[in-house]
């Protein structure tokens, strides 16, 4: 621990007790590695506020003492971006001690929530409140509302919800400086200036901390039913998602999975079998819900919406829910896809997005390149094809060594597939950031100008480095690559 | 014209021809000052670039010579945002020569629209089609795409569709070193570091020039219909909204109305008659739409709708329209309240917001207030209620010295009712931005942190201040303020 380092703690825990810095390295380990284990770092203490005004106390002496603080949810980024330096530069600032729903407002329909609550938990007060917050992902047992809101995540229910972004009606943050930006009021119209609320949401720790958000809710949940489709191309999946979106609403998510991989998903996963008889080269499930009682049930709802599908003659085969159970089973599906790919071995995993109507035909041609150029590989793509988003992964080929593929082609096959997406005007990170993981891709496939803004804002809201070092963007080699 | 403006100008009619500037002060005048006639500036030459790639090529050549220059699209605005300095030192900068629509996707829902594109030509051009561009308003007959995004105006159909800034899917600007920021291509997930675009969003042409947007686009409005209520009092009114919000999403419109400021307009405005046969303290429009031919037509939901309410007790009398021309009479009332209350003497008038649950209070209170401490005067407010968002304006006592009450006791009702709007969270520029009107009680009313924030990203993106000197923010009182 460096000098700096020790004032700050020992100030911390004369100032806010025990409770708010610990030492000790056996607790401070497991969060000095993302949870995929692909990235460690060090960290000689860790920070655990319990109120916004101990993480403004903190940063403000941070940035006189020099200190660098990396900002830390439920720790369940994909790219690194909670991850400490591993030269132990800086400390670790978890806010998971700052766990309260401040308030509830069923009218105005609007929660103000801190950063360290998880989200499957504030799902759970909403609901016993009848109502819903709809984003929703994998993470959702150990994500924090502050780090979904730094990430601006997406999740499954983006297709009518948006991401992040679209869900906040204020945040809480405490900036570089140590001062408080107090933008929870939910403000349907203000033109005060550069939206500071906008620009923290997907910023990724590095100009300032979340520490609350008021989030928008909706009515709960009172049926859901979901459509499997056997469909014979992407393009005739992406017809089918127009025809219905023409005709209501009430979509939630509409997510295309390749025949070969619920062929491994079948396989691998125990319990799953195929929700249709036959074989198709891909499938869409497709989920509708109703939030008021009498509202057309969404199973009737899918089967009227199928009908100029099949007379279109763009599905091949569907199947539609008669239970929750089966809705349950379709998902269990999807949401094995991951598992099951990781029994095929070593593979590049590519979280992308393109314009919805460009996405059929990038998948195609994409997976066809890329197996093309790195011949044995196999590449597949499914996901939130409603979004223009899918996981586009590239496996190695039969045998290949692991640490030398991941080594060699496993980059050289991710260069192309960002090429690629660039080439059709889309992002290298439609979801998970930037993080440690994409900096040099970002730097490599942007406009110069534009990393440099980048770099203008990061030092101009923190021109001493002290949040979230080596993140995002690097303001200079010797001073925050970690 | 200093020696570097004059370089400016000689270059750019050397490169770009005589359609590009001119220094012609017929041509100039009617742009040096905002339509209102309150703000008064002098621009040497007004340039006119016919595309992306000459705003780039003369925000470089300014940013080399050191030459300030003003944006402006339709100059509309209301609060000087777009009216040069008044000692010549910037010269205006036309975007009304970039008015092509580039291209309509209606499967997507999408239109690239340039920066110069007037709003209702827009409009035109979208219903040929079958779709429709929400956001209107009053001037949309003036009003530029450009200007629209840089201000992320709002207008009468907020409350459903958001205002521009929930339109916008992509954003393509000049930034202050002459780079372009190709923002253009509608991702709908993208996380690849701070959100330029939400920047530029609102940033009103002072770290960059939107040269073109991405907009959504919405069904074609089938058939529409209003509802005319009278209520007791705002709460009551915002409860029908709450009510109604609970069973349907085609709400388009909520204002409200004091029975004060509808006499005025029934006793100044020709032709328009009273929607109720009784007197009422309070009244309330809401507009309803059908966009799917089949569809509940909005004058049986509205009436279906206005059981309940009746049923609560919350209207005291409401008629439906039963014709196109009944809700245009309608809306008639609504659009003439400013001409009625011109008639009235001399006003000020505040665009301010506070949480929606907040304003019926706030309404009634802050008027009170304001009549209470500058005796004879009268405050009242109307508008988008179901935004937070009203029109507050205090009217001088009768025979009052127009002169000397905007110079002296006027100003003071403004900070009076800025400070109550602080006060309980709100903005005081909801829809109209800052500008250089505003910029004084922006700076006194908001944190020193935020203005330092707002300062710090103004200067890291425009460091030499070449673009819309004076407005939002003044970096040094030498280096901008006109």
């Amino acid at each position: 621990m460096t000098p700096a380092q020790q004032q700050l703690v020992d100030t911390i825990l004369e100032r806010f007790g025990p409770k708010t810095v610990t030492t000790d390295p056996h607790a401070i380990e497991p969060w000095e590695s993302d949870w995929r284990g692909r990235y460690h770092g060090r960290a000689p203490a860790l920070l655990s506020p319990g109120s916004t005004e101990e993480v403004a106390a903190i940063v403000r002496l941070a940035g006189e003492l020099g200190v660098r603080i990396v900002p830390q949810g439920g720790n369940t980024g994909m790219v690194g971006g909670a991850t400490p330096p591993e030269d132990g530069s800086a400390l670790l600032l978890s806010t998971r001690r700052m766990n309260h729903i401040r308030s509830v407002d069923t009218v105005g329909n609007l929660a103000v929530v801190e950063a360290g609550v998880i989200l499957a938990n504030f799902h759970d007060a909403m609901a016993e409140q009848g109502r819903r917050f709809p984003l929703t992902l994998g993470a959702k047992g150990s994500a924090t509302i502050g780090g979904l809101v730094s990430t601006n995540a997406g999740g499954t229910q983006v297709l009518r919800f948006g991401n992040m972004r679209h869900l906040v009606a204020g945040v809480e943050a405490v900036l570089p400086d140590g001062s408080i930006h107090e933008g929870l009021v939910p403000l349907k119209k203000d033109n005060r200036g550069y939206d500071l609320t906008q620009l923290l949401i997907g910023a990724e720790g590095t100009i300032g901390i979340v520490t609350a958000a008021t989030l928008r809710l909706y009515p709960a949940i009172v049926e859901r039913a979901a459509a499997w489709v056997g469909v014979a191309d992407p393009e005739d999946a992406l017809r089918i998602l127009r025809l219905m979106e023409a005709r209501t609403a009430t979509i939630e998510s509409f997510e295309i999975i390749p025949g070969e991989i619920l062929g491994h998903v079948l396989h691998h996963i125990p319990g799953t079998r195929s929700p249709l008889a036959g074989e198709h080269a891909w499938h869409v499930l497709i989920e509708s819900v109703a939030t008021e009682p009498g509202a057309e049930p969404p199973a009737a709802l899918l089967e009227r919406l199928l009908v100029p599908v099949f007379e279109a003659g763009l599905a091949e085969d569907a199947v539609i829910s008669t239970s929750e159970a089966q809705v349950e089973a379709f998902w269990h599906i999807r949401d094995s896809i991951s598992e099951a790919e990781r029994a095929l071995g070593p593979a590049m995993q590519h979280d992308i997005s393109v314009p919805v109507d460009k996405m059929p035909r990038f998948m195609l041609a994409a997976a066809a390149e890329a197996e093309r150029r790195f011949p044995g590989t196999r590449a597949t793509a499914f996901g939130h094809l409603g979004d223009g988003n899918v996981h586009f992964h590239v496996r190695a080929p039969q045998g290949a060594d692991r640490d030398a593929w991941y080594a060699g082609d496993g980059p050289a096959v991710s260069r192309l597939v960002y090429d690629m997406v660039v080439a059709e005007g889309g992002s290298i990170s439609a979801e998970h950031g930037i993080g440690q993981m994409k900096r040099a891709e970002l730097e490599r496939l942007s406009p110069p100008s534009r990393i440099a803004a980048l770099k203008a804002i990061k030092s101009a809201l923190d021109p001493r480095g002290i949040l979230n070092p080596g993140k995002l963007v690097a303001l200079a080699p010797d001073a925050d690559t970690p």
